[in-house]
């Protein structure tokens, strides 16, 4: 039911211990959140995506190498009244290596204020999930 | 009390929206952390720094822009039997841009397991905190 | 006749102007350069690889853009006696969007030195081309 | 009489191989070139830069690690009717570790065309080297 999506493994996506830099495991789950997103919201731009983020979690099971294959999957768990939150599992064949949480929060760019969630994007969440 | 280390904010750290992209703040966190550790332990190296990353968490508070003067703070607020938490600051000016924190696991590279924290660390951190 | 591969952009790859950071073509040069040398010496880890970056060239010809399909093309177009130059090639679609060249060195980690290249190289790269 | 910044090695500059990775010197020149152009155009903003990236060069020298304090130099070595030539040094004390340069082209943003460089450049290029 969740949207699935391969990563690739850059070179430059190790750190100086070999494994891939911690910080490369955000750029995973956001290439996961955007192409989400625009298949969830049927746009094709990123400047209609109107959702920012607000807090973000990850828990790093095992590292990861040059060459490996990745999966990664990415869902809606909760929607509130002006936020809302995705989940990101990355996996190497059957094996979790790692999972995250995102807090995004519903935005207006013009006046720069957080606003609700409208009902079409529960519905297209609903709609997606029965997919 | 806690660990004091400015940051700089490069044009590379902005993304298309130009701020600074979440993954960065990971970079930044990171900067933090290992001078810290180096300091805090009294090692050169960073071969000899021995945990490693379990879980992170961030809030994003502000956006940050090139041309920004940022200071982070880094502290240890917590030691457990193998793990301990330490958290993290990043101020403009008087104003917070973002919090987190991370879950550090003592590690044995040899044997590529945790193990107890030991006891000179609890009195390092302890002396750090007087200082 | 050159060895082919495709390059996703990421959203990180972008920078505060909205196209793809000038840095981070040396990125998809380095992806293409090690898929295409672990092919051409038939070997299966960057670890074995045994040649170090001199010198490096980039033409930037056309801004690209997040969702762009980019297809990399890489060959070999000398071999001098301790050195060897690669060429590079992005295309979106028939538009050359970038093109480049390293000069590469045939190096001896255990020495830390320059050595020459052996014949075999010549060899396989000979073969490659007529493959 | 060339402009001078610090260079801080971030332990996310690393790759797998322990040492700064390529693409980060193009980084490394980016930021001197930024701060070199605010101040050499008296601008606040980079906005306000009025030329792009036509094509760079890297000599790779010696290898950089994490902690190594390095100072970067930037200066403008040609000045021609629609482009110019930036060339940048970077020392770990009195060591060259990179050297390069890259070419500039005046743009106008508004027409998305190259313009001829306006004599006042070349009257600020000159102060600065003078100062």
């Amino acid at each position: 039911m969740s949207f699935q999506y391969p990563l690739e493994v850059r070179f430059r996506d190790l750190d100086g211990l070999g494994h891939v830099n911690n910080a490369v495991y955000l750029t995973y789950f956001e290439t996961l959140r955007l192409h989400f997103a625009l298949e969830l919201l049927g746009v094709a731009h990123l400047a209609e995506v109107p959702f920012i983020l607000g807090e973000i979690s990850v828990r790093f099971l095992k590292p990861v190498f040059f060459g490996d294959q990745l999966q990664g999957s990415v869902d809606v768990s909760r929607i509130g009244h002006k936020s809302f939150t995705m989940i990101y599992t990355i996996k190497r064949g059957n094996e979790i290596v790692t999972q995250g949480s995102t807090e995004l929060i519903w935005f207006d760019y013009k006046t720069q204020r957080s606003v609700p969630i409208p009902d079409s994007f529960r519905q297209q969440v609903a709609s997606y999930q029965r997919a």
